[in-house]
């Protein structure tokens, strides 16, 4: 049922640009679930203008990404070709963006991660000599900070809450920490000097880290102890939940290619 | 399970508050279904953002209602007790809001037919003695005048589209019409002199007609043929369907009620 062939010839800057439009996409599209269902009217509205905003970026990281695919192969890939049309093992996404929802803590916990995750990588990228990926970055950069703000407090008040808030927080740290590693293993096409972009993610490893010990500590949480880390996403191995989060997304887009009613 | 009492002393100017806030948050949750499923992405972020503006606008009306029931009946009802504690029979929403998405030219004709409708209600409201009212449709007008004219695009880029969304559009404004009569038969809370509003209804429904006459012009679309209208939402007699929406969207809150994790 596709319309268009999947198998994009891609190279490292194509798939630099798709690591971090899939994060931005699988991670909006997750969150967007709370829509309608957050525990209070603020907050969900709250969560939806976040998984907007993710949405948006990345829309902008498609639109460059099938810019230089089509300037490469004279094609004519569009934005929602590689946001509806991939198969799973196409996706680069982070791991962690693709886990349940679970409860609002364990929500609030993948927030706070990966926006975290997000800033400091944001904030190397806008130094990049691309100046397409450095002004997405800019822009990205402000909705991100609000993001992390947002999640932070969110932390804090779980964590220094009530005994049920502070062992579900707890809970959520633990199950999410082992998909927090795979953040500072760079992939080929981040490490790759034809990219054009070169980010130091161990460099970045350390703010983050700084970052979730100086809330933890407002949160009175405790890091996990070190654990065995899940890698794979950048690289398209994915938990099951992925498959799963595509169906849904790329349902109308397969049945009705290019619908437009 | 519930944590608080659903059958909340109402009067006039409560239950025309309601009747607004329901009309916008069901509306804006039966939107924010199309989240992550839009046919793009860029819809679908144009869909989401509308969705929350409804959101955003039935908070306001939420809190205005419960500031009203509070300092009648010295109760602490909050905006989230008004949203995700009341039963079916108690929602005031017009029914075309609750009615499913269906395909992306129905859901393109609700947002049409309900945003005109709005728009001109919100024009009127304006000039309300009620300082919040006035001051929430004000603030709302803004939002609404942009779905108007996003809405009135689309119904004209598809009903002078392709024979494909001609159709489908066609068949969209054959099943809605029914559901627009309501919106111009004035429940006894917009009548009432007590709740110090005063909108003539048969008013709006020349304007709304007007604009509607204007748009299908352009999108080379027939308007239906005189019709029974449904009516019965304003009074709390609703489709089936509102059923399943608010199990779903209260089902956090009736379970766990004054959830915070």
């Amino acid at each position: 049922m596709h319309s268009k062939p999947t198998n994009i010839a891609t190279n490292d800057l194509v798939d630099f640009a798709l690591f971090l439009a899939d994060s931005s996409l699988i991670m909006g599209h997750r969150l967007s679930e709370w829509t309608g269902h957050g525990p209070m009217i603020e907050q969900d509205i709250a969560i939806t203008n976040i998984a907007l905003d993710l949405i948006g970026q990345a829309r902008n990281f498609y639109q460059y990404a099938s810019e230089l695919i089509n300037n490469q192969d004279d094609k004519k890939i569009t934005e929602d070709d590689l946001a509806y049309l991939r198969d799973a093992s196409e996706y680069k996404n982070l791991l962690i963006t693709e886990l349940p929802n679970a409860d609002w803590a364990k929500t609030i916990g993948k927030v706070f991660f990966f926006s975290a995750w997000q800033f400091y990588f944001y904030q190397k990228l806008i130094y990049s000599s691309d100046k397409q990926l450095s002004a997405i970055a800019e822009k990205s950069l402000k909705e991100v900070t609000y993001h992390v703000k947002w999640a932070s407090d969110w932390v804090i008040r779980l964590g220094d809450g009530t005994e049920e808030s502070k062992k579900r927080m707890e809970s959520a740290v633990e199950d999410l920490w082992p998909y927090t590693g795979e953040m500072f293993v760079a992939a080929n096409f981040e490490e790759s000097p034809k990219n054009s972009v070169s980010i130091d993610v161990s460099n970045i490893k350390n703010d983050w880290l700084e970052k979730v010990k100086l809330v933890f500590r407002d949160a009175t949480l405790f890091l996990p102890n070190k654990t065995w880390m899940q890698s794979g996403g950048k690289n398209g191995v994915h938990t099951e939940h992925l498959g799963y989060i595509l169906a849904e997304m790329q349902f109308l887009q397969r049945a009705y290619p290019g619908l437009e009613w």
